[in-house]
């Protein structure tokens, strides 16, 4: 007899028949003969609906109050599963993150697990009952509930898979799985099997938001394989896991895009210790999350900083680079309309052919790069956003992701 | 400076507007210099849709997952309302009845309160907080929410406001007190301002539905006052309190009546031991709600058994009287449009002259009385539901209720 943890998305829950259809999944799983624990998300919209209606009444909710308040939408899904289950003979019983242990710190809105308490848990499972948990929320040491964060069902599921010594995490969601591009995009694009947990971080950060980067990373500290499929129909999804099988491939196992992009260059800066700093402490004191950075320097000694954020923060970042760059006699540009495209693989970097093939391809078609950014496993080019369509196709053509 | 326990039904909450309304008053009991403790009910029909959303999913869903489920209401509005609270400065905190510490019984939907923990919200007080607390629920020993049955609100506030040793506690709702009648009725019905525990219960179960019953006897108990006032203006309501002063007055305070009546009447009943607990016994394991019960004999020995159930109740009733009739050889009747009304006092059955001018004037407008039942403070009769109306008014007149 295994253990099962799976967890469910709000687009996999948002009315009863899906409700319903969900629960007959976890009863199968069960009658197979396995233990079962179920994380589950608030119903389709309704963590939108909930902050709509905070901000219906304060324009800056306090934080406490709006994750207790956000927790609620958890709750009436879980006891819902709880409900349809035991109306099919499931012995069945729901946990809140307080009442099963979730711990976590007080950063109320973007909490961080610090414990998962199992006796509770462990005691519904040997008296024969599913156990159903609200994700995304937990519980501070005073017993004030927090919220993880968007994505935070999947760090949950994650969390209590590794917790209770699961073999595997399933995740459902309403995509068949990670592809080796946006299908919307490539139609050739083929789902993968199986993708290493790097892969799936650049390709889930590049992107591709099939699984919240955190929960990826959560699976392979504790080495916890994650499979992500639909929970609309049978087939297998893929299947994010570890080990040298992946590592020796050396190849492109998938393109990613983000067409929210925006980028701010800041040019004539002077080249000494402490520049970096005054330019992107103020922007991480007003929560701007900037993602790429890159940064070079001429023979004259002057440096160019270039970072792009995301385009709602554009008039933000640009505010307070241009406070900075008056002080420091420099000079701001800004660019709304860009893209990233990437190419993702396990040992890119150690395999130098895989840059010149994506440069190259860009260039065939005619697509000016605007910066280039990289990591161990990924190779970023920062493009015009009307190029990507094409560039995704040009891209994936060339690497063969359209084959076995 | 005193300590202040309010209580918000859900049309006090219905909306955003309203929200901001309650936390306008809250704001200004605080600026009057008082601790203020807020319990809450669920906004507007929250309630009612939540056991929609259930039965969407099981025909009969589990009380532990719909008392969770049901729990999340009030904390929506708790959360709501402490956002709106501190939009206007004020240091506020929310409470679920878990995080108090309402600790119950585990009678799921039925709860019953065995203990209310008050260092959370003394600690919270004496921070200079507002706090605020979802009513209607508690929770278990074993960390499982409970909640308290319909009016539980009411109960929760009282509770606290004793547990507090609060001086009183105000309930705010959608009707301006206790009137000497339903003023849809009658025109004339005057709001009395106060009115003994008693006499409230007596008011309370006949119909006039302004506060739960069972608020009003844990108010007895502790001998809390209860003010209850409309959270639409500023005028002063009905104040529930004990004492003498009440108790001397000896004369009619008000006429409640009630539609939802039906009545069963089970004749020829052998007359010997252990006939009213085989006909009751069914009922009140099939959870259904016995009201008036009336039992005469005749000189052959025979008694007749006549009873009143909620209409919604009677098909339920009917069959299993009929079941139990067939086994003791006696007869069946039922009537469906029958109503009570009832003329409240205390010190009514001291002074005989009320119940003759009750029935004189029933008679005099040709009303005809089908059953007659009376306690301490209160002489009801059953009539016809088209009655009621002229039955309430002429009541009114005759005891000179709209005089002061």
């Amino acid at each position: 007899m295994g253990l099962v943890v799976q967890k469910y998305g709000g687009s996999s829950l948002a009315n009863a028949d899906r409700i319903l259809a969900v629960a007959d999944r976890i009863r199968r799983a069960r009658e197979a003969g396995n233990e079962v624990v179920v994380v589950v998300s608030a119903m389709g919209d309704t963590t939108d609906e909930l902050i709509r209606l905070a901000r219906s009444v304060s324009e800056d909710p306090n934080k406490r109050e709006l994750d207790l308040l956000l927790s609620t939408g958890e709750t009436v899904a879980a006891t819902l599963v709880a409900m349809a289950l035991e109306a099919m003979d499931c012995p069945v019983v729901s946990l809140t993150g307080a009442q099963l242990g979730i711990r976590t710190d007080r950063f109320y809105s973007r909490a961080r697990i610090v414990d998962v308490q199992t006796d509770r848990v462990r005691a519904e499972l040997s008296s024969g009952r599913c156990v159903i948990v609200t994700g995304f929320q937990g519980v501070t040491e005073e017993g004030d509930i927090t919220t993880l964060g968007r994505g935070g069902s999947d760090t949950s599921a994650v969390a209590l898979g590794c917790a209770l010594g699961a073999p595997r995490c399933e995740i459902y969601t309403d995509v068949d799985g990670v592809y080796t591009a946006d299908p919307r995009v490539v139609p050739e694009a083929r789902l993968l099997p199986s993708i290493s947990y790097e892969e799936m971080l650049e390709m889930a950060q590049m992107g591709a938001r099939v699984m919240h980067p955190r929960a990826v990373e959560l699976g392979e500290v504790y080495s916890l394989p994650i499979e992500v499929r639909s929970s609309f129909h049978e087939r297998p999804g893929t299947l994010i896991q570890g080990g040298d099988r992946v590592e020796v491939r050396k190849r492109v196992r998938g393109i990613a895009h983000d067409i929210d992009v925006a980028k701010i260059t800041i040019a004539g800066v002077p080249d000494r210790p402490g520049i970096a700093y005054a330019i992107f402490a103020p922007l991480a004191e007003a929560g701007v999350s900037v993602d790429v950075i890159v940064q070079t320097t001429n023979l004259a000694g002057n440096a160019e900083i270039s970072f792009t954020v995301a385009r709602a923060d554009l008039s933000r970042a640009l505010d307070l680079s241009q406070t900075v760059s008056r002080e420091l006699g420099a000079q701001v540009e800004s660019a709304a309309n860009l893209a990233k495209v990437s190419i993702v693989g396990t040992g890119l970097q150690s395999a130098p052919g895989y840059a010149a093939k994506m440069f190259g391809t860009l260039a065939e078609h005619g697509i000016n790069i605007d910066t280039i950014t990289t990591s161990d496993i990924r190779i970023t080019c920062i493009i015009e956003e009307h190029a990507v369509p094409e560039a995704v196709r040009a891209l994936h053509a060339a690497f063969e992701l359209d084959q076995e």
